[in-house]
C-alpha cells in the first residue's frame, strides 16, 4: 500500500465532517460513556476491519482514517494484516473523546466510523521520548530520559527460547533502549537462518517485495511491545549491510525499498518506544546512494505522524546529522568517547543530542572493534557523560555456540553493565535539564549546572586530592558545596564531611575560600559529585 | 552602489553583442598586438572611467562590465571611487584575448568596450587558492598550498610605519596567510584610533554609510597586493564584535550592511589572494541573526564572480560549515588540536577543509587565551596536522606600547615561528595530495597517503623506541621503508641507516620483518617521517 499516492481530502471538508462527527457524538457520548472504548493517553488504539483478500492488497488497498479531537487532526495510514484483515492503529496524545472515520479505495472499508475514550496514562507510561533542552531527551509529560542503550542486532531472528531469555535479561539490566535490526543479519557468528522474514518468498534470495509477512511484523511488533512494558525505547534499524545479497535485503530495487519503509511505518510508528535508525554503518551499504538516504529519511518523516526519533549509525563516513530530518546524531567512533574533549565537538556541531551507539564491545573477539575491557567500556560512558552526550553498551564475549549479546542475545557476561546501572542512577539523580558541559573546550572534566550541579571525571588519572575550583560562571564568594567523592568502578558514593565555601580567585576561577581540598584515593575512574549546598 | 538592483540584460543579447566585439576586435587585433594591453593570468586588468560626481554616485549609479572570450562571459560589477572616477576590476583565469563593454545607467560610463590580452603567469603566480582533494588546499596551477597562517587583526588600521614594519616582518616569516579584519578593532590593549575609516563621516560614530572612502579602500587594497607579492593570502574579516558600538560598525542596519558587503567584494575580488572570513567569533556579535549570517554569505557569494573562498569564524557557538557556500570551516577551538584525535572530528563532520584559525596565542597576557608557550603552540599545529587539519599561529606578548602582533603587527618575539617555518617545509616535502590521517578513530597519530609516505607526532610523548608497525592497508609483504626521525623543536631531520622490510603481522598491521624498532631520544615533540623505498 503506497501511502503516496492516496487520495487525502482538502483539510476543510475533513474538518468540517470531523465537526459532524465529534457533534453527534458528543450527544451521544454522555450518556454511552460506560460502555465507550478507553485508551491511555499513547497507547494504541487498534481498529480491525475485514476487506478484499484478492488480489494484491499491500498495493491494490488503500485505507486510512482521520482520528479529531476539538482541533485535532491526525491522518493515520492503515495497512494490510493478511486473511483479509486491514488494521488501523493509532495513538493518542490527548486525553478526552476522539473520533474516527475511514477512507479507502474499498467501499467497505471506507466511511467506516467510531470512537473512543483516551485516559490519563498508566502510572509506568510517561509517553514516547522527545529531545529536550537541545541536547537532551526527556520522556513527552517531562520525565527526563537519560539513554543507556544496549545493541542485540538480529535478537528477534533467534529462535523463541533464546528471544524469551533476551526479554529476561533485559528485565534485569540498566538499559533503556536497545538497537536491533528488522532484516535478519549474515556476518561473522551470525550464519543462521532467521524462521520468519518480513516478505513472501522462498528463502534465502528469492522474495515478493510486493507481499510483505504478516506472521514476521505480528512478532515484531509483539517485541516492541514487551520491551515497551518493561520501560525500554526499541532503536529499529530499518537497513544495514550484514546481508551481503544473502537474502538480498540490502539491495532490494527503490521501489521496493520504498514501499517496505512505507509499510513499516504505518505498522510500527504508534508503538510509543519506537524510534526509527535508518541504518546500521550506512555508508558500508555501497547498493545505496547518499541520495537514497535522503529520501529513505524523507518517507520516515512523512508517514509518522508521531515524530518518532529518527537517527542514523555510520561506518566510517558521517552523516550529515545537521538535516533538518535527522532528530539526534547516531555515532559509531570509540575514540570519540575515550576524552570528553573528544565527543563535546560532535555536540557543538549537531547542535543535537548526540548518542555514541557503538564504540567498541565489552569482549574478547580477535576483532579490534570486540574487545575493549569492562573498565574500558564504563570509561568510555562516563568521557560521554561529562561531555554532555550519551553512550551505548554492547558485549562480544566468544560463545561455543555463537551466541553472543551484541548480535543474538541471550545473557550477559561482561562487568560493565552493573556499573552502567550505578552510572544511570547518578544520571537520573542529576539535574532534569541535563548534564551541560562546564567551560567546554577548556580540559574542564565536568558537567552539570553551572552555580548548581558538577559532575567531575578523572578518567585513567589517579590523583589524591583534587583542589576545590570551579569555573566562574553563576558563582558568587560565600557559596557553599557539599561534594561526594565517586567510585565508578567500585560502585561507592562517599560524602565529604565539610562544607566548601567559595571565593573567587582569579578571573577564571572560584576556590574554596581557605584552599580545601577534597581528598581522593589515588585509583583510576574516579568522579566527583558536587551541590550546592546553600 | 547595490549590484542587486542592477538591470543585466539578457545573456543572448549579451552573447551576441559579445561575438560582435571579438569579431570586430580580432580583425583589428593581429595588427594591434603589440600595442594591447598585457595582463598576466590572475593578474589585474582595470579599467578606469570618468563620470558623474554629482548627486552620490555610490547609490545613484550601477556600472557594469562583460569581459568576453571566446565562450566565456563573465560579468563584472564597477565601483565609484571617488572624485568622478569609476572602476572596473577584473582578474581573467584564461590567457589569450578578452574583450569587454560596460553597461551603466549613466551613457558616458555605458557601452565602453575594449580588449587585453592575458598572457602566461609570472614565475611567482600560482593563481588563486582553491579546495583540493576534499580537505586540503592548492593553487590553482595545481601547486599545492600547505596553509600556515597568523593573525594580526587590526594592522592596517595602525600608524603607517608600524604597517610598514609588519609588511617587513612577514616577507621573513612562515606565514602564507595572514587574517585581519576591515573594520578597526576597539578591545584591550587596542584603543587607538584608525586615520581611516571606511565610511564618509564625523569619528567616532556619526557615518553616512551610504558614502564609502575611497582612500581608505585604496590604502587597504594596498595592502592586499603587497602580501599577495609576498605569497601570503589575504584571510579578510567582513565583520567582528569588538567595536561594541564605539564606531558602530558591528550595529549598523541591515541596508547598510548588505551595501558595505557588495562594494567590498566589486572592490576586492579581482585580487587573487583574497579570502572572505565573514566574521571573527561571528556569535559574539549579538545584534547579528543567524538569519544575517546566511544573507551575508548568500551576498559574497552572488557578487564574487571568482568564487574566493568562503568561511567563518565562531566564538563558543560554530556556524553549519556543511551549508553549501561555506568552503572550508575557519574554527577557534584551542583544546581541538591538542589532540589529533579532537581536531580529525572537524574533518569527518564537514567533508571540507579545516583551518583551526584560534587555537590560543604564544604569549604572556594575563587572558588564558593569551599565554600558551611556544612549545604548546608548535605543538598544536603537528596535532592538527597529524589529523589531516591546518593550524593558525598568533602572538601576544605584553608590550609597554600594546604594540603586540595579533591585534597590531610589528615585530615577532616568540618561539614558535621558526618552528612553524620548519613544519611548513615539512608540509611543503609531502606527498602532493596532502596529509590524509592513517587509521583515524583508532589512535594513530600519523597522517599521510597510506603505501607510501607516513608523518607520526608523538606529542609530549617521549619514547626512547619506536617498533615499526604501521596499519595494513595498502602494504605487502616485502615492502620496504626508510625513516627519518625529526625533532619538530629542535629543526633537525636524522635519516635511520638501516632500511625497514615489512610483514603481515596479524590482521591490522604489518611490521619490520625482523620485529625492529626506531630509536629515539625520549624527548616530547618528536616525529618520524617514513617513505617507501622502493
Amino acid at each position: 500500500m503506497n501511502q503516496q499516492d492516496e487520495g487525502i481530502n482538502p483539510e476543510l471538508f475533513i474538518r468540517f465532517r470531523a465537526f459532524f462527527i465529534v457533534l453527534l457524538l458528543s450527544i451521544m457520548g454522555t450518556s454511552m460513556f460506560g460502555q465507550k472504548m478507553k485508551v491511555e493517553k499513547w497507547g494504541l488504539f487498534e481498529l480491525k476491519l475485514t476487506g478484499p483478500a484478492g488480489g494484491n492488497p499491500f498495493i491494490d488497498i488503500e485505507l486510512s482514517a482521520v482520528f479529531v479531537k476539538e482541533d485535532r487532526i491526525v491522518q493515520i495510514s492503515g495497512f494490510y494484516d493478511g486473511q483479509g484483515e486491514y488494521i488501523i492503529r493509532f495513538s493518542p496524545d490527548e486525553t478526552g473523546l476522539w473520533t474516527y472515520q475511514t477512507q479507502s479505495n474499498v467501499a467497505r472499508l471506507s466511511g467506516q466510523t467510531g470512537s473512543f475514550i483516551c485516559t490519563d496514562p498508566s502510572d509506568s507510561n510517561h509517553g514516547p521520548v522527545r529531545i529536550s533542552n537541545t541536547y537532551h531527551f526527556a520522556y513527552a509529560d517531562g520525565t527526563p530520559y537519560r539513554q543507556v542503550g544496549t545493541t542485540c542486532y538480529a535478537w528477534t531472528h533467534q529462535p523463541l527460547n533464546l528471544q524469551e531469555q533476551t526479554l529476561k535479561t533485559l528485565s534485569d539490566c540498566p538499559f533503556n533502549k536497545i538497537r536491533f535490526c528488522l532484516f535478519p543479519k549474515w556476518y561473522s557468528y551470525n550464519k543462521n537462518e532467521p524462521y520468519l522474514f518480513p516478505f513472501e518468498g522462498t528463502p534465502p534470495s528469492t522474495w515478493d517485495y510486493t507481499r510483505f509477512n504478516p506472521d514476521f511484523f505480528r512478532h515484531f511488533e509483539k517485541r516492541i511491545l514487551q520491551l515497551g512494558n518493561m520501560g525500554i525505547e526499541a532503536d529499529i534499524i530499518l537497513f544495514h549491510p550484514y546481508d551481503k545479497g544473502h537474502w538480498g535485503f540490502d539491495r532490494m530495487p527503490k521501489e521496493a525499498d520504498d514501499r517496505y519503509l512505507c509499510y513499516v511505518v504505518s505498522r510500527l510508528s504508534a508503538y510509543r518506544n519506537v524510534w526509527w535508525s535508518l541504518a546500521n554503518e550506512y555508508d558500508f551499504m555501497k547498493e545505496k546512494t547518499p541520495d537514497d538516504w535522503d529520501r529513505f529519511f524523507k518517507i520516515v518523516q512523512a508517514h509518522d505522524p508521531y515524530g518518532r526519533l529518527r537517527s542514523i549509525h555510520n561506518g566510517s563516513l558521517l552523516y550529515n546529522h545537521t538535516l533538518p530530518w535527522v532528530t539526534h546524531a547516531s555515532i559509531q567512533n570509540g575514540s570519540a568517547v575515550q576524552d570528553y574533549g573528544r565527543a563535546v565537538l560532535y555536540r557543538d556541531v549537531y547542535r543535537k543530542p548526540v548518542i555514541f551507539d557503538e564504540v567498541k564491545y565489552e569482549g574478547n573477539l580477535p576483532q579490534r572493534w570486540g574487545n575493549i575491557s569492562g573498565q574500558e567500556l564504563v570509561f568510555r560512558f562516563w568521557e560521554g557523560t561529562i561531555a554532555g552526550t550519551y553512550v551505548g553498551h554492547g558485549e562480544t564475549y566468544l560463545d561455543p555456540n555463537d551466541i553472543i549479546w551484541w548480535a543474538k542475545g541471550g545473557v550477559l557476561h561482561g562487568q560493565s553493565p552493573a556499573r552502567l546501572a550505578f552510572l544511570r542512577t547518578i544520571m537520573e539523580e542529576g539535574p532534569q535539564e541535563g548534564l551541560e558541559p562546564i567551560d567546554k573546550w577548556q580540559n574542564c572534566p565536568f558537567a552539570g549546572v553551572w552555580g548548581t550541579y558538577y559532575l567531575g571525571y578523572f578518567g585513567r588519572q589517579m590523583p589524591t586530592a583534587w583542589l576545590f575550583e570551579l569555573p566562574k560562571s553563576e558563582l558568587a564568594d560565600g557559596m557553599k558545596f557539599k561534594v561526594e567523592v565517586i567510585d565508578t568502578w567500585d560502585m561507592t558514593i562517599t560524602p565529604i564531611e565539610s562544607t566548601f565555601e567559595i571565593a573567587k580567585r582569579d578571573n577564571y576561577v572560584f576556590a574554596d575560600k581557605n584552599g580545601g581540598s577534597v581528598p581522593l584515593p589515588g585509583k583510576p575512574y574516579m568522579a566527583l559529585r558536587i551541590r550546592r549546598d546553600e
